[in-house]
């Protein structure tokens, strides 16, 4: 164990352990999560070469091997509940993806909540059994969040019964859809429904692809891989071209929709039913800006406390990067960030639960807010999560470039939060527009309850007042008081989206165009909403924590999250009258008091986190903190170490000293 | 050509062609950058399977021929100057780098500029015919940007008139170097040298690494590649530990310091000798900030434009995605900042080589404010062009993420000079050292003069006052007064932070922790002088221009580049009192008019930055805006795609449906 390290541990002021199970949910949890890890951590099927050192097709290989491996293990240990099958899998795929991804988070899913009986019946046990091996081909080459642009067409053939598939432009072909490529047999097909002369708009549709014999692709079906990617080398995205593949009637999803055998179209009967699987995914989104931001935190400030570099004072030894002021305001406000989104993450799965409830007992109302609020904060925590996990690698200096420290593996993996599940600029358009209706609803009289209630008192309190008039409402030590300002910031901020609207319309342009010439208004307005949101969600954890050492510690983070915040939008706080000058100078001060009182307790932050070195795969990070010798260790191990001369030297070195 | 990028360009208010030669530096620049674009493009020894598709040692091994074809090429064509040298290296590398990059860049100078002269006589020869295949080697595990912590040795021995050299400890192993692992055959190690029992500091060796006839490593020598990497697949960043390597007394380089034959230290003449390099490098830096951010930016709007997505008015065709103000405020702003960083580029060379011919008189006066300039501006403009190209990216969709857009590679190629060259945060504190020398200069009654002269007025002018008592002076319309306020805020900064090492000095701290205690106020003040030099050199450029279309349409660059500042920084401005809460409003008003106003000529102002097809090597960014039909093209050559069928479903799949 290096000293510094140990060090570091014994600074602490709380206890480790139960921070972990408040991060678990429960000491149980904690149990039962090292249990499975321990499974997958000590089974020698999951053992691997670094996947870094293999080509693109060794990593689909070794991705498939283990999925493979994967379900067997499943069904051997007898774990079935999602939750555990999450742990288990979040341990084997480390910062990467399982092959059959698509398959378990898309392909039967929507079997389950589309089929009716008897394709039910038919294709559950075909995907369940992987006889099936399928993919969700949603996102076309020229379309992607905006799902009414999809151009694939289903054309019902009374004749036969039969459905023609077609992708009749070059921008139509499916592109994308993880597993696709060379993976799956069936794909569940998004296509625009033309029956009777037509269109009835997008349904699902079951798609054989490739022979469930031989795996060749079927006649009809142009499959591939669509190359390689930032990230995702283990995961064959695809390609597929639709050319007149004829599939039976009851190959389109009918538990809702139908299409009768004459060709008649019968409507659904809600169009709320599909929402419950984004607003799910999204929400799980929000958790892994957490997890992705904690494994980066866990690296750079463990390595932050063995790397010695520079001197503060001359002559002294180098101290660790740690005590630089520079280092602990790049890494801290993120080891809050970090915390902060776990626990919110916590609270969009407890509500997803709850509402879900309501959802399956026909009740909706809760829907449009938990569909806002879960887009805004899926843009908001990948868009600070994926930016914050480069400057843990970046604060690791030239190592952190290095693969062996795991931070590029976790970038490229996490940063496509940012565009999947809805694009992050539109989802933060969608927030806004619940936003604008809500203040449109309580300008109207409307009493608003839930998260945007405070836009019930925008009205009465944010009168313009010149800066220097207003009275100062804001203890920049009490979070609070702080959670008020995030909130009355954001009740400002929609207030002035709402009125560029307002102008907008005055010179007589369209509503559509008012929208889109006040979009910059509207993403700042959701920004300061979902931030208002994630500062609210902390304090209230607040609340729940009774361990005294624990308390202090997570307060002095969530005012950290609160005060940087503020610090870095000071703009904002300034002009809606919310913060004076000198209180600007005050949290600056604050700021600095506050990353020196986590100083001694930042190494047992991350630790509590409890990720096992088996997980992070990063030298950096490796909790022992001995960095070098295994750096040089996995270094050796580089392929272009196998020979003591690569073949370069004799094709091209040696002939070209010769010519000259 | 696609419609809507041709419409794009009839609808351009200015000359392409003459900005391209601004550009350039005027009209015969761009008719001989073009010459040597296509003797490289036409040249079918250049032509190569996109590397994207290659295995890392592939990848090398192509790197590795292309330099040996380079080096040949340009014996042949006669190109020798290194301008022309560094516009033919830049196309055939595209956005990777060349094998040895490091012969030319740091072996070859070093020997130009460190030997003596029977060390010339001897090494030149044979650097320039590439018997020696050399590299820089300083980088070791432990110690990066500190220099006097490297821990190599260099002992004399004067018995034998040898240097033995060694690599002490783990941490001391070199690492990073490029070329090191396997290409070079020697390199110039910096080890801290040992004689007559004391020791010198660093002085630099000639190490041979490998045998000159096998490329075998010599005994003693352990050299090998660092492993993968977050890009850079195509260079062999290497290692190298010496275990009682012996080199002859003639090896360390002679010009300056001196060992004689009993072991008797000669110290140099000066110790700013080796600062100029540093300096030329960090300059060169910045160019390419604006280099990697104009391509990213050509890719992102020429994508906007022919890509239609969503809707803005219900029933209308998908519009392009440039007509969507986000879309605008993510692009503009950058597609301004990169031709800001152009000018400055331009700016920090004219500067280097007039100052250059200075030192070589002895002149060293302006060599402080360049060094503190050249490594502030390195840091603030890679920091922003690496945050500028992921936002170009992710401007681009799911497809940003593909390699075939280019963005992954220039990204990846291009986030490392954050750290190399001296790591950025060190970087902007070492400008803050030159800032707060010269502010106490000025408040000592001194008159500075050059960049930093503002801070003679910052006594005077900036008393504190209440923010609505302030005069306002900034007109939000005029960019003369935009550089004011840039000018005033940097001054009311760099005093803030003063006074924070004035009051933690009043604490009884030493100077030294005093200075890491303000240590994050000297970093914003940095970024706040970086920031005026650039509205100031963007201003100034404008001066120059005649042109009246060319004229326009750069002020508008220019203002949008400005207020943009003003508005990501709003607090900075209210909190100095340099702005008022209604001008705050302007600003964002004034941002908007602005977007629209380029709107038209996004597309030809990225065009004006000339990059070839074939240099871009985008799909996304292809001037004929044809993007779908050969990213099909593309996506077909991946190497999945070469069987229809891959192995691991044999393997892994067709035996897991089995035992189900």
């Amino acid at each position: 164990m290096n000293p510094d390290i140990t060090r570091e541990r014994q600074n602490a002021t709380f206890d480790v352990e139960k921070l972990t199970h408040i991060l678990d949910g429960g000491i149980e949890k904690t149990k039962r999560r090292r249990e499975i890890e321990s499974l997958v951590i000590s089974d020698p099927d999951f053992q691997s070469e670094d996947l870094n050192f293999l080509s693109r097709s060794e990593r689909y290989d070794a991705a498939v091997k283990k999925s493979a491996q994967m379900i067997l293990k499943l069904r051997e240990y007898g774990i079935s509940d999602p939750e555990e099958i999450y742990c288990y899998k979040s341990v084997f795929r480390g910062h990467h993806h399982e092959a059959l991804g698509l398959h378990f988070v898309m392909f039967l899913p929507t079997l389950y909540t589309q089929c009716n009986k008897q394709q039910f019946k038919k294709w559950v046990p075909l995907a369940e059994s992987f006889k099936a091996l399928g993919t969700y081909a949603q996102t076309e080459m020229g379309h992607g969040t905006h799902l009414r642009g999809l151009e694939t067409t289903a054309t019902y053939d009374p004749a036969t019964q039969e459905f023609v598939m077609n992708s009749p432009t070059i921008t139509s072909i499916k592109w994308w859809p993880g597993g696709l490529g060379k993976t799956s047999n069936y794909a569940i097909v998004l296509a625009q429904l033309h029956t009777q002369g037509k269109c009835h708009g997008l349904q699902a549709f079951i798609v054989p692809l490739r022979s469930m014999n031989t795996h060749i692709p079927l006649p009809g079906v142009v499959v591939g891989d669509i190359g390689p990617k930032f990230g995702f080398d283990e995961v064959d995205n695809g390609y597929l071209k639709l050319e007149n593949v004829r599939i039976p009637r009851d190959h389109m999803l009918m538990k809702y929709a139908k299409v009768e055998a004459d060709g008649t179209y019968v409507k659904p009967p809600s169009a709320k039913l599909t929402y419950g699987t984004m607003v799910f995914i999204r929400s799980m989104i929000v958790g892994e800006a957490g997890h992705a931001l904690a494994k980066s935190c866990t690296i750079a400030i463990r390595y932050s406390s063995v790397r010695h570099q520079s001197e503060i004072r001359p002559g002294e030894a180098e101290p660790q990067i740690m005590d630089y002021q520079t280092q602990q305001y790049k890494l801290f406000p993120l080891l809050a960030t970090a915390y902060a989104y776990k626990f919110v993450g916590q609270y969009m799965n407890q509500v997803y639960h709850r509402i879900t409830g309501d959802i399956s007992q026909g009740d909706f109302s809760e829907l449009p807010e938990l569909h806002a609020l879960s887009a805004g904060l899926k843009a908001f925590t990948t868009w600070t999560a994926s930016a914050g996990i480069e400057v843990c690698r970046m604060a690791c200096g030239g190592h952190g470039y290095s693969r062996c420290s795991a931070l590029p593996d976790i970038y490229v993996t996490f940063v496509p939060t940012c565009t999947y599940e809805g694009e992050n600029t539109v989802m933060m358009l969608q927030t806004a527009r619940f936003l604008i209706k809500s203040y449109r609803q309580a300008s109207a009289g409307h009493q608003l309850s839930g998260i945007v209630s405070y836009l019930n008192e925008s009205e009465r309190r944010l009168q313009p007042q010149s800066v220097s008039s207003r009275p100062t409402v804001v203890n920049v030590n009490d979070l609070a008081s702080l959670v008020e300002a995030y909130k009355l910031r954001a009740a400002k901020l929609v207030e002035m989206a709402a009125k560029s609207i307002q102008q907008e319309l005055q010179k007589r342009v369209s509503q559509e165009d008012a929208w889109n010439n006040s979009a910059i208004d509207l993403v700042r307005a959701s920004d300061a909403h979902c931030h208002y949101v994630v500062v609210k969600l902390f304090a209230a954890k607040l609340g729940e924590i009774g361990d005294t050492g624990l308390h202090s510690v997570l307060s002095t983070l969530a005012l950290l999250y609160a005060l940087q915040g503020i610090q870095q939008h000071s703009g904002d706080f300034l002009q809606t009258g919310l913060l004076s000058v000198p209180q600007l100078s005050q949290v600056s001060q604050r700021l600095k008091e506050l990353l020196a009182q986590l100083r001694p307790n930042a190494v047992a932050l991350v630790d509590a986190f409890d990720y096992r070195d088996e997980m992070l795969n990063s030298v950096l990070g490796r909790y022992d903190g001995n960095v070098y010798e295994h750096m040089f260790e996995w270094a050796r191990r580089s392929p272009l170490n196998k020979t003591e001369v690569h073949e370069s030297y004799h094709k091209y070195l040696k002939p070209l000293q010769a010519n000259l």
